[in-house]
């Protein structure tokens, strides 16, 4: 609905998501009120706060439908395939002449049979070289262009790019061992010249590979045509750019238009980034992939020093006064669970226009007491908006 | 959404209804916060805690609703036609073959003039008498296999077995005094056959009812088939009991596919119930029906004693150790009002994966400082079954 009062404004945005920042408590306490925070604290104190629930509740997102619904899309709609999710991954774009997959190399015997269907874990590089191999052997099939695109460890990403392709295909994935690789099928009539083109490149693929001593083969899934998601230059009129090191994340900021800007790997490249291209964007996605990484890896400690650590760099994110600055999470990464979460994320919003609350720090709890209260997390970008002074009034 | 989530495992969940425990204040606290709780409030400081609408801001519930959002069923999609409910209310189900309805015994005079709806209000003890008679005398009309079933007073329920019934059916309760009662019409072309046998058995009814002194016929309305409500063992891959005292809640616990489990009648029963099923079942729905008839009789002093009566066995109930025990009401029933209401009822979680927040006592004012926020009694079951670890991550 907000996409129809859309109003193009000088002013300028930056949303910084603290991957899986949300947490659980460990002696009473979680990472973030652990923490020692006063960058933040400060922000939480001036600002508007409240939590936000990734999906709906209870719902645990994978990192495509959290970002997605921070960028203001129902991430229950628009609902990205996962073969797609791994091509934009890998830091490559689906065109409307393109469908991709994700995809194994795995040890096929003589007879076909899928004996490990992760080739023993493949090491990165070997993964690297591999691809290299196959798409230098196998550049076409007819008329349609055949790329292999290297995953981390055994993980693959095939792109064919040409005319009347369709992704309404069958896995050649087997999905269990000891099974033949299976022949890929066309579940629409359209998608037969594609099923044709999978099948005489999994055969190649078998020709190059023969002798090679770990990976003997490929199996795909997940066959995928370019998303059907608006940018957010059509829907909010913006001129957005994305501050991300990993190529997930890179991956979703493009599929919903933004420019991707180079930088370092380091937070501090980020934030030299940022203040590079502070004046020529108005909506800025600021990514920080590490608190997720160490909740991942179930370790507390090194969660706070890394949320310590984005606190003694927050200043310089706010000197550059952006109209609107918000803070939060896609979703929680508590320690304690080593995993993605459903619970709600802390978030926080500086504007001259925000309502300064109750809220005097940015953990769970204190920003529950915040004035935005526990909101969906497609909204937060509609007040990010409507702060900025960029959506019309709706109705007379 | 969440049903394509569903995920098998070994945790149990708890599921505590206090019916209509929600209140409001006399001289400034509500029931609950008469009430001294130490059991529960021991828990709403563990665990996490919020407050939930029953269907809608405002919306005063039925006990069909308020119980199916909290089974996890949106009650606007979901709505079980009276005619339905009434049939479980009185422990009957329905299956493909059956209709149902609900109906009064009432006072028709020789010209067929419905003179008293009620019949006076009959005694529960005379409508038992009649439906045995009644369905002794009436047993079936053609092929069509015919039970009444009582009520409470002059309330009874009809239910039809057969081949080629229908329930697109009109009433023939006039819904006024006075007047004639109505012939039963099909509104679909296909209830021709379920309409003939409605007005045979309800002339039959006049005959075998002549004499009688208070009630001397039937009136019918709300004809309903099997409701199509998905169980929760397909949505939810769960195995649920209902451990309730009441016919409706029976009723309904039936309908969404629970095993019903034989109890006694008083609270202590109910929880050595639970003692006894627990580890059977990964879904226990238990049903402590007197603090809303304490609420719609205007006896706050009762339904504070009754709450207070349930915290002193909470800690059997805790000592299960489920891996989710969540507590709260199905709706409001304020002394005050003497009826249901729309106000939100106080929730509380408590699992290993619960968020603890500033909730410290189990109170409506006290679970809207809770941390999960003012939500919609259906998302309930997604939160219970994400914190047992039965939902699969959304998206990659």
């Amino acid at each position: 609905m907000t996409a129809s009062l859309a109003r193009r404004s000088d002013s300028r945005i930056i949303l910084v998501v603290l991957d899986g920042v949300g947490g659980l408590p460990r002696g009473g306490t979680t990472e973030l009120e652990a923490a020692s925070t006063p960058g933040l604290d400060a922000l939480a104190r001036e600002g508007a706060c409240g939590l936000t629930i990734p999906v709906l509740p209870g719902v645990t997102p994978g990192s495509g439908p959290s970002h997605l619904a921070l960028f203001g899309y129902d991430p229950v709609v628009h609902e990205i395939e996962r073969g797609a999710l791994e091509v934009y991954g890998v830091g490559q774009t689906l065109d409307a002449d393109q469908i991709g997959a994700r995809g194994n190399f795995c040890s096929i015997d003589e007879k076909g049979i899928v004996r490990d269907r992760r080739a023993g874990r493949l090491s990165t590089e070997e993964n690297s070289r591999l691809c290299a191999l196959l798409s230098d052997k196998i550049r076409k099939v007819d008329d349609v262009g055949v790329q292999f695109i290297p995953g981390k460890e055994h993980r693959l990403v095939l792109l064919l790019t040409g005319e009347g392709l369709n992704p309404m295909l069958t896995d050649t994935d087997p999905h269990e061992e000891m099974k033949h690789y299976a022949a890929c099928a066309a579940v629409d009539p359209r998608a037969e010249k594609s099923a044709d083109v999978v099948n005489r490149l999994t055969e190649q693929a078998l020709s190059v590979l023969r002798g090679e001593k770990q990976a003997t083969g490929i199996i795909l899934r997940g066959f995928s045509g370019k998303p059907d998601v608006p940018t957010l230059r059509d829907l909010h009129l913006l001129t957005p750019c994305a501050i991300a090191t990993y190529p997930m994340y890179k991956g979703i900021a493009s599929l919903v238009g933004m420019d991707i800007i180079d930088c370092g790997n380091t937070l501090l490249d980020q934030v030299v980034s940022l203040e590079g291209v502070f004046g020529r964007y108005d909506f800025i996605y600021f990514h920080y992939k590490a608190t997720d990484m160490a909740g991942e890896d179930g370790d507390f400690d090194r969660k706070v020093r890394l949320i310590e650590e984005f606190d003694s760099l927050v200043s310089r994110i706010r000197r550059l006064e952006p109209d609107v600055l918000a803070i939060t999470g896609d979703h929680s990464t508590p320690a304690l669970m080593k995993k993605h979460s459903w619970h709600p994320n802390p978030f926080l919003l500086v504007s001259p226009y925000a309502r300064a609350d109750r809220a005097v720090r940015f953990t769970e709890t204190e920003c529950s007491r915040g004035c935005l209260g526990t909101f969906e997390a497609k909204h937060a970008m509609s007040l990010m908006l409507a702060h900025a002074g960029k959506l019309e009034k709706y109705g007379a």
